[in-house]
């Protein structure tokens, strides 16, 4: 039986795990703010497009340190925030057999994993979803799913196709990524514009801000662009046109670094942002947009009480 | 007697205002929020610097049309927002040989001054002052208050020598300039930072922003004055560095423009911004950091409720 060990066990971690579970995995839970709710009942996965059930981890834990046994995968799903130390987090819990999987959001957030665990198998992770918690343990799954799953530094191993297929089992579509890198920097032309602009406007939705402001949100994704170009992972050409089309036909919607603003969490302007200026820098690519709106992002934060 | 009429009787209008009459001359006001206090006891002045004293106008108005009479200079005084029309607002009030000065912020706002007013003297002022409007009629002087004034396109008139003369026997320090547009483009320097950051900061003072966004900071001052330049209206190779240190050097401000936001008021953001960015657009000079603050700005005051 497959052995898989969820670390970071919010809305996106429960709900994918719930979905291995479905598939026949034997899955595991670090899970911390909701655990006294978790340990008793499990999770509740409320998901229109899925159905609803109750997911009870085989074992619920508050660390991954207290977890007995070896897992084949670790599924990391926490936000990408300075304050969280991804490598502490996860090591106790790896063994020699363990693929690390994260799925998170940000660019360039590859190496520290890849330098902490040279021995082991390293998978990154992309979802394209809209998923909640309502409450302790509870789990609104709003919409899409797609997951996209591909090894580091390349390619795509056996024990990727074995996890892409659990997550099609499970009705969700998974598939696997000959250049997940690439992926995360296509990903990125659309966090880089719209996560940022829904905070500094004070919570515009999605549709507002592209209305209102169509050739700014252009020049940050042509940035986007033009950076992961120059860092060896070129996108297609007509990316830009393709999300500001789908933008205007998605229903408005309030971003993942909104709805965090709005509970007072912590962002992962880091992540999105603060790593892509950095590499426009390393590699010498003008980014004044992405710049800017950086700099916004930091002043907001400051205000906020983050720490410089 | 020279008689003056200033329309926009907020704190800088009221202060300013005071100060004529101080040095004798006979000055009206057009104030519409604070009509009915004004009327009846006039303005009182606290000024640590100067003192603290009673303004009776010699006519308290609330349209300029009300005037009776001729005056030799407007003094308007208003913020420059677009929903407030400068030339419909003063009209009423211009005569032949009445000379028009405005003391308001922001760049290229003096074209449609000269359009609608082809045969009168116009003036245009800056004003470094810290005041605000406490209540109804009464206006805390706190800091500084010099002011400069010189004709339009450019030049010194003997009107204005005379007002300079007013103004400096009233206690305030203000020097006629033969390049107001220059003066004008200056200013624009510390302001089209400051002002938008502490807004789309949620809050910052000015000291926070230059300590931990120096470099952004400076970015966009830099785009200022090569907006500058490019009008022909070059500044002074050290003005960036000079209203880097003055501006460390100076207690921690909270902007104009984040007062009134703060306050629910319209913000300044198309006469310090937008008239900037369309100057560069217009000489084609790069401005991308001024770009993107003035898209936040458009950005916030629409999730305000502004109209696009």
């Amino acid at each position: 039986m497959i052995k898989v060990l969820v670390i970071g066990a919010g809305a996106i971690g429960a709900f994918y795990g719930s979905l291995l579970a479905k598939a026949g995995a034997e899955v595991s839970v670090v899970c911390r703010s909701d655990y006294d709710q978790v340990k008793q009942h499990g999770f509740i996965i409320d998901s229109p497009p899925l159905g609803r059930w109750n997911f009870i981890p085989a074992q619920v834990l508050k660390n991954a340190e207290d977890f007995e046994g070896a897992v084949d995968y670790i599924l990391l799903c926490t936000k990408v925030i300075p304050t969280l130390d991804r490598v502490a987090l996860i090591r106790p819990a790896v063994a020699e057999n363990t693929a690390i999987v994260f799925i998170q959001n940000g660019v360039e957030i590859e190496q520290e994993m890849l330098d902490a665990f040279p021995g082991n198998e390293i998978i990154s992770g992309l979802a394209f979803i809209c998923c909640n918690r309502l409450d302790p343990g509870e789990i609104l799954h709003l919409a899409y799913g797609r997951l996209a799953l591909g090894n580091l530094p390349n390619g795509v191993s056996s024990k990727t196709i074995q996890l892409c297929e659990l997550f099609n089992q499970s009705g969700i579509d998974c598939k696997p990524s000959e250049d997940i890198v690439t992926g995360r920097w296509q990903k990125c032309v659309w966090n880089a514009p719209f996560n940022p602009l829904s905070v500094l406007s004070g919570g515009l939705l999605t549709l507002d801000i592209l209305k209102n402001q169509e050739s700014f949100v252009r020049s940050i994704m042509q940035e986007v662009c033009s950076i992961a170009a120059a860092s060896g992972h070129p996108l297609p050409d007509d990316i830009v046109t393709i999300n500001i089309e789908s933008t205007y036909a998605m229903p408005p919607y309030k971003t993942s670094m909104l709805l965090d603003y709005e509970n007072g969490q912590p962002m992962e302007t880091e992540a999105i942002l603060g790593n892509t200026v950095r590499a426009a820098q390393r590699l010498g690519i003008a980014a004044p947009h992405l710049e800017s709106v950086y700099a916004l992002m930091k002043l907001r934060e400051l205000k906020l009480g983050y720490l410089p």
